[in-house]
């Protein structure tokens, strides 16, 4: 039952369960308490932080756990945030941030009218220094930067931010979740987040270490606990768990960077070769070791996701159809990549390369399966031109059907098409989710001659990313979008 | 080793330990997604919601699961606030409210601008609910109050001020913390609070309940997980343990009631019996089973901590000397009873009746040795008068020595004491912590006629509460405070 999803959770360390099997009969009294339990309890609790403020490179009595990691950039942020009140409300965020991340400078800015900048990324996915520098300004309260994005693996410029983020006098919030296993974060960073979960502790602890000389003002209710910076009960046993197995995955990492790292390239290597039209996304070399994330056009992630299930290997989407908005990742729009037909692959510590080859055995079975019952076009670098469904008689793939709101033709003569006396196609995508829209466009393609352009009508969040990576990949030109009754034309001008 | 302090945190029950152990392989995973270790994680989320939900007496879908007790309390009230702020800011709290609830309100008041109002106790710790009508306003969005107290046992009449609440459609919030694993709590509530590891489930669980139809708008940066009312990634396994310990100490807990119930009556009969000077707290009837707090006169609550601790036994107190800020207790203090020398016993689940009777045995000789230390007065009901020491050779045990404020004699004819003709004496105890103060006025209590008044010097907070009691103790007249040159001059009359 091969797990490919440690960047969600990682399963349980061993070390972990055997620690908090041991820390329950120790660990569960109150640390505040004077008596023996209590002291027990703050013993383990010391032992604790001591440990993971070296894993993390900072003093004890700068590094208190929380109880999630989610939790930790939450306080982090608004901590520093009022810190830094008098300064500005001004927040600098990379556009690839965790939700954690998004989410805490969106209400932020609900709540203080302070305006968030968003630093864009390459291709990659990858923020550049420079435009880190170019975002900061006069009342930039603080600036965030995660060390290694969660859904592409690419690692962030975090020491060379975190230079310029200091030669300002703005403090660097680093989310380090996906990373911290591997390694401590280089660099001048302010405070940083992570959380135990992703790299095989218990859930339920986060940690966040806000370094000394950095103004840090906890928001909420007063709590005596954790320095007065976490409210609520400290879970110790999970604690003292988390901590183990994150020296246990330390003691582990350099081997396994270097072996996963193999298997990830293997991955990135076979996949294009196995499965056509596919993009592997994300900087192929700097990266977190065991991660990889890929997309397949025309393919629905949804049942990618449910077949490679019935396969038995467990992996996440950054696909429309998987997310509970109907929205594509913002990592991967951000990046400008194709989304549809997503799969992101987390190896686990420890993972066979049996399972990854066998991984690669199964995947294109899969991917062709879906895409049959899509009824995809057939597969090709160059444009499909045949065999290319009568204009008239396309109804039934040009998606009129299922949304029922269009009764006329699905593909038709546009004659608002783009380009004025060039011949062009609209096609009617209207109520068709991803990868619909894309796949009916490469059905018609054929029928336009070269100078000619194609409109996508779709009200599908997915066609305004997956449109333009489409074209990319086929070497044609996106023209742009328009608005349309019902939702967006999407443009594209045949080249070759 | 008796552990008799479970109101701060109980010993993981068994149940829990087993539940914990067992869900670890199945729950680690992200509930959220699609492929199996997701669905097994799903499930056990599923099902325990389901039981928790029956367990307090709501919908599954009206119960999220949180970090902390603290968090339910903070999240509830600040979501009910937030979802009532067309109406207005006003809270109402009892003053003996946990100190989660008192801080959610004050940081609500400095955030928001808007009144608090304490409804006061009576001398068991117990809100009136009239006094809770009175206090409702035309701009009243919440209304909190606890199932009982976490210090005294004292149960609060919450079906009454409930329905006191909806008659005037007010929400109110029950913290059920200390109360939940002994039964349902009755009445109209609209949000209640509570915490696990209360009643034996594993640290790192809380649990919110909104019933349906409360306005309630989750506050914090947006996050998908429990409803969007609770962000951060679940804790399953911890969850799910909770949920099994509640069922199981709800299976036990009409015979453990009983039983300690009895054993807590025979703490309550005997202590006053061993120990002299000693006012046992809180209501003897409307409590909980298994808690009970009393204090000593002229003792040092840390003191008596740590000598009970030295005979194995583990108690929490209120007094001044024990906390951080060095206030006593704010329960005891708006109680307006004696907290010096305060001892709280809150039983475990399956204390053996020989643990309480090794108690009992134990605490005369562990007070009568504090108090030796101390220099405390003979015990007496009646004031004491002899052997009074000279006033003028009263140097060392009136509090001059440690402070090294205070040149002058400890004890000496005040020219400003109260009373103008009457005989009066000054006590000077500045820089003496709790219970010293209360000390120097028993040692000279008996130097001044009936009709002459002690004014007691002392900066400690302590004595505000303990002088006073004092007098309610032995029969004399309080007469009030006067402001002083580094504290505040205590007024006592000798009536007897």
């Amino acid at each position: 039952m091969p797990y490919f999803d440690a960047a969600s959770s990682a399963p349980l360390h061993p070390v972990a369960r055997q620690a908090l099997q041991a820390s329950l009969d120790e660990g569960w009294a109150d640390p505040a308490r004077l008596y023996r339990e209590g002291r027990r309890a703050a013993l383990l609790l010391d032992a604790a932080r001591e440990a993971a403020a070296e894993a993390v490179g900072c003093r004890p009595d700068e590094l208190v756990f929380t109880p999630s990691g989610t939790n930790a950039v939450h306080s982090g942020m608004s901590g520093a945030l009022a810190g830094r009140r008098r300064v500005g409300a001004h927040v600098v965020v990379s556009a690839v941030e965790h939700s954690s991340v998004l989410h805490a400078a969106a209400a932020h800015a609900a709540a203080t009218g302070g305006a968030v900048t968003e630093v864009p990324v390459d291709r990659y996915g990858a923020s550049a220094p420079d435009a880190y520098g170019r975002a900061l300004r006069e009342d930039t309260a603080l600036a965030c930067l995660q060390s290694a994005n969660h859904e592409v693996g690419t690692e962030q410029p975090v020491a060379a931010v975190a230079e310029i983020c200091r030669s300002q006098g703005v403090p660097l919030l680093v989310d380090a979740a996906q990373s911290l296993g591997w390694g401590k974060v280089e660099g001048a960073w302010s405070l940083l987040a992570a959380s135990a979960h992703k790299w095989g502790g218990p859930a339920g602890v986060g940690l966040l270490a806000v370094r000394k000389g950095v103004r840090f003002a906890p928001q909420g209710p007063a709590d005596d606990r954790e320095s007065g910076r976490m409210p609520g009960f400290q879970n110790i046993p999970a604690v003292v768990a988390a901590v183990a197995s994150l020296r246990a995955v330390r003691a582990e990492a350099a081997d396994e960077a270097v072996r996963l790292r193999a298997l990830v390239d293997r991955i990135r290597a076979r996949v294009p070769e196995l499965v056509p039209d596919v993009e592997v996304v994300g900087d192929p070399e700097h990266r977190l070791p065991h991660l990889v994330t890929f997309s397949c056009l025309y393919v629905d992630g949804e049942a990618l996701l449910h077949e490679l299930d019935r396969a038995d290997f467990s992996v996440s989407s950054g696909s429309s159809c998987t997310s509970s908005t109907l929205t594509p990742s913002h990592v991967l729009r951000a990046m400008g990549v194709l989304s549809e037909g997503n799969v992101r692959i987390s190896l686990p510590l420890g993972t066979p390369e049996a399972e990854v080859d066998r991984f690669l055995e199964v995947l294109p079975g899969v991917v062709s399966g879906v895409r049959e019952r899509l009824g995809a076009p057939a597969s090709s670098a160059a444009p499909v031109s045949a065999p290319a469904p009568d204009p008239v008689s396309a109804d039934e793939t040009s998606g009129a059907g299922e949304s029922g709101e269009s009764g006329g033709p699905g593909v038709a003569g546009g004659p608002e098409g783009a380009g004025g006396s060039a011949p062009s196609l609209v096609v009617d995508a209207l109520g068709r989710r991803c990868p619909i829209p894309v796949i009916e466009l490469a059905k018609v393609f054929g029928e336009v001659p070269v100078g000619g352009t194609v409109s996508v009508l779709s009200d599908d969040e997915a066609a305004r990313l997956d449109i333009p990576a489409w074209c990319e990949m086929r070497g044609q030109e996106y023209v742009g979008e328009q608005p349309a009754d019902h939702g967006v034309a999407y443009v594209v001008r045949r080249v070759s």
